[in-house]
């Protein structure tokens, strides 16, 4: 049993590498945004967009994990970068 | 602007497509971890693994997002695929 969980764990391990470089790369994205913005005094904040992304997730969402855990999960990374966009 | 603006969204879409694959991946090991713990009567609460995720995605975050905003991120999904084996 050990066994089978240390190995399922070390699988969670790389796919934790790959979602961690996937949301650098994310933030390194909106920092770029926020900067486009600020040259044309575009608001950081856009209510729309972020609903459409979340909307997006909900749609394109295989599962297991269910609408509402996208949607947190989600939710906590368009916060992580927009407060980057806003330093 | 906008053109700039549009297209950095088009690769920021890109990635939440492999972040949503990949969180669901997670979460469907989680599940087949929380089965082989079930067999045995194992505790699917594990807070030293989960503190272990956390510690390990500080040491390996290239930044530009914080400490504070990776482990934010985690803990949620941390959180997410714990629910989904506690069903």
């Amino acid at each position: 049993m050990q066994d089978e969980i240390n190995d399922l764990r070390k699988r969670i391990n790389g796919l934790d590498e790959q979602i961690l470089r996937s949301l650098n790369e994310r933030a390194e994205l909106a920092m770029r945004i926020g900067r486009a913005k600020a040259k044309t005094g575009a608001e950081v904040y856009d209510p729309a967009r972020e609903r459409a992304v979340l909307e997006r997730m909900d749609t394109l969402n295989p599962g297991p994990l269910d609408k509402g855990a996208v949607e947190e999960v989600f939710a906590g990374i368009i916060t992580a970068c927009r407060e980057l966009q806003m330093r």
